[in-house]
């Protein structure tokens, strides 16, 4: 069985690179992770179609080996200017903040979302999996007639059992330890903290369609475990996230790979609207207080890009989204090559 | 250093039955795990030195295995009037809640812990596992001097290295996934809830001695899971509350039986004023509003004591306390040797 989900993706390893969405999946990750004979994924989630196509042909141009792209389901969502401005409010003391007033409304991100589905296939991307719910019966259709290998994000045995009967052919389970955004979409996010040692042998119990591990998965031991609870395969996030080839900030690879022993990852919805991993710093805490009265995602997102990217240039970790799994006491600063090795050799 | 580790505690297989208090641990339960090749463990954090001193007699008389002893740490609080007499508010709407107005004082609860040790010492328990925190240099000095085999239990890195600095023999790694009560005695609640996936090997990677994993395994391959992960051994909760021998309440043992596929487990503190994970029902959800301004541990479990024990009198699930760990979709009504065998026969 593993053999034949490793041969449907075209790759040599159970390892599949988390498709980091925001600048952190160059095209110098995703091709290096598939030239190891991995799943390099670009993280398209925040791309529109033009950039999307872009950094397909980009990867394309690099690599020969098979790849793949991971796009947000768009939930829907409201446009609700009292929220916004209450968080305004709450985000006015951090340095940056500045009046964004342009949303996007649900029905232009779902006009984005067709528009890269259409790329893919245009491009023919060999691998795309979803986040934050199930695309349409028409979107898995068209795919699967593209011959593209279509892969669910799910956090729960009943999430899962919705990607196994949209037609998917494998679901990617995200485990409590997850860095990054929460792939909840049917169960709240307090019920979808479930960690992989309990969610991946219920999960192969009951779906009949490949199961892949991710969160805290960070060296050959991690790789091995989720294969005995039955994974076919395992998705790495936060131990590709400091190697040499990802976009991530230098303080964030730093923030990480400082993290040593502090035990001090938490969520928040602050930054996003949505509820995500991260390392704690002032921003989180700071809205602490309001973190239940913000705007959904995206619209939340929208309105801290501002302080986010200016942190980013002022070099102030404190504003920034530092997302990280469970154990950045692994992370290593090196190249993906050697990453790779090790997780191969030994595994 | 795994076959050193389980000749230090005379068992012949890596597996421990967590130390269930409050009636789980039956007599029958531990006798039947360490006859099992197990570990079986008496669960004697609610129990008086009496009451613990019979049941060590018991074990003794019914079995010539290995097994040990759970004990809680005490840990300081106050006895404060205002906060009871909110809580009891709080409580009045339950079937049973009566004015319990009789709680030991801290003092008191430390002596008892004393007298325990006592009784462990001239019964000459060859193993001791403590939880809610590290007893002092000199009852950890006393019981090595005694031979007697020393646990503690961690939910993060800094706790087992807490652990590892006080002289105890082995830790109990804590995952979020595990049913019943937080372990966390450094780290508050939420830093405390790390996935096994992410918390055994960086905890290994930092201390050096043996690691126990406890936290949603109920079957082989998560026993296995734990080895890859690095620990020596599993301890195991639920797949074990499920069996005959154990004392948990019929009502208890259908819940978790019946959950197949709900994904319904959460923490509350609302039952004993510390953190536990369990089934969700009426009692935990009518009290989340106040869950925050509740006395602390042991006050709140004093306060709760007549409506858990009406309720399961009463056969009323709603206000009983359904520990369970995150993984109840595996556990089966089967006797333990029965489930050792198949623990270990496909282990």
């Amino acid at each position: 069985m593993a053999s034949h989900f490793l041969k449907a993706l075209s790759i040599n390893h159970p390892i599949i690179q988390a498709p980091m969405a925001g600048g952190t999946t160059t095209t110098e990750l995703v091709t290096a992770v598939s030239e190891a004979g991995g799943l390099g994924m670009i993280g398209a989630g925040y791309l529109n179609a033009e950039s999307t196509r872009q950094q397909i042909q980009d990867v394309k141009r690099k690599t020969k080996k098979s790849f793949g792209i991971n796009l947000f389901v768009p939930q829907s969502y409201q446009i609700d200017e009292e929220k916004i401005s209450k968080a305004e409010e709450a985000l006015q003391s951090f340095q940056g903040s500045s009046k964004v007033r342009v949303f996007r409304s649900f029905e232009q991100t779902e006009k984005d979302f067709h528009d890269q589905i259409t790329v893919l296939i245009e491009e023919k991307v060999s691998v795309c999996s979803f986040t934050f719910g199930i695309p349409s019966d028409e979107i898995i259709h068209t795919l699967k007639q593209a011959g593209i290998y279509t892969i669910g994000t799910a956090t729960t045995v009943a999430e899962a059992l919705a990607v196994e009967a949209s037609g998917m052919d494998a679901v990617v389970m995200q485990g409590s330890e997850a860095g990054g955004h929460r792939g909840n979409f049917l169960a709240g996010v307090e019920q979808s903290m479930i960690g992989l040692m309990a969610l991946i042998p219920q999960t192969v119990d009951q779906v009949n369609i490949p199961v892949i591990a991710a969160g805290g998965i960070m060296d050959r031991r991690g790789i091995q475990a989720a294969k005995c609870l039955g994974a076919q395969a395992a998705q790495l996030g936060t131990a590709l996230l400091t190697c040499s080839e990802s976009g991530a900030h230098m303080l964030h690879k730093q923030a990480i790979l400082e993290k040593r022993m502090q035990d001090k990852t938490t969520l928040t919805s602050a930054f996003s609207g949505k509820a995500a991993r991260g390392i704690e710093n002032n921003f989180i805490r700071d809205m602490r207080k309001v973190e239940t009265e913000l705007p959904p995602f995206p619209i939340q997102n929208t309105l801290t890009k501002s302080i986010r990217s200016n942190a980013a240039q002022n070099h102030d970790r404190e504003a920034m989204s530092l997302w990280c799994g469970q154990n950045p006491n692994a992370a290593m600063p090196i190249t993906v090559q050697n990453l790779m090795h090790k997780l191969v050799d030994e595994a």
